[in-house]
């Protein structure tokens, strides 16, 4: 079996959460697993171990998991995007649209400096609303994101689509039909 | 210099927030210094790198940016514990006091097996609520937890003394007065 194949494997579906007719993807048996953990890690260390970026970017709060081991390993600093509300110090923040409502993420304005080539991860990409929001607080703050890296995406919801076409190159290990 | 007085020299104290009269510990300037956050983690790797833990538990979410690659390091397996809401498989749940209300912790059901030795490590111990919940969380499914582990103790909340009278010893690198 592949690595990828592996690593699909033991992702696990939970129908009808959080609400009916929505097939979650939930990621957590990969990080339970301490060969499937190091397996999916390692899919992202060697994707940047010559790119070398100067930041890892994580997204709250699952992004946060797997984008702290990579900085890490690749000898980064690592900054987290947050949900309006958890970061004390001063911020830029970007407000975008839910499906019903809206939802706001902060960066701290020291994060980043200009001209920091930057990796933004997280665990899945559907909408892409929150990547989206991700790569402009780090644009505004004169960083360039190279490449925006999750464990999953759902094509059919259209997220990655948008993302590339916004100029964000992709980097995802398993993709799934459906929502 | 020590490697927890350099570690304390690069926490960044936000006054007045998230309220008048508190004094916030930012542990996000560790991060995001590669030397830094490397010196913080292997910390936490030396100190159970024989003790062996079957599994790395954090909690949510700054608990999960060092839970996570000290799991990594260790090759064990990593387990979040998340506010309401967030895990979407069968959970066991517990909920504990604020201040002003409440709030409700969760894991899954399948995140541990009777008799594993966990580590639970968050990135600071104020009242020690949370940690507390954790930790009965983690017996309710059978695991043993071996050592409460965090950046920073808060002493006069008491947190850290309530934690140790309950049975839970602790592991923290830095300590401030006040709140």
């Amino acid at each position: 079996m592949d690595d990828r194949t592996y690593i699909k494997s033991h992702i696990r579906t939970v129908p009808d959460w959080p609400e009916p007719g929505v097939q979650f993807r939930d990621i957590t048996p990969l990080l339970q697993n301490p060969k499937v953990f190091r397996v999916l890690i390692d899919q992202f260390v060697h994707r940047y171990f010559d790119v070398r970026p100067d930041v890892v970017a994580g997204l709250d709060a699952r992004g946060f998991i797997i984008g702290s081991v990579l900085a890490y390993e690749l000898n980064v600093g690592f900054v987290p995007i947050r949900k309006k509300g958890k970061l004390p110090f001063t911020t830029v923040e970007e407000t975008y649209e839910l499906e019903y409502g809206s939802a706001t993420v902060e960066l701290h304005t020291d994060a980043v400096k200009p001209g920091d080539r930057v990796v933004l991860i997280d665990d899945l990409i559907a909408t892409g609303g929150t990547m989206m929001a991700g790569k402009r607080l780090l644009e505004r703050l004169g960083a360039q994101v190279i490449e925006g890296a999750a464990i999953v995406e759902l094509p059919e919801l259209g997220g990655a689509d948008k993302l590339r076409a916004a100029g964000l190159p992709l980097f995802t290990l398993v993709s799934f039909e459906g929502h």
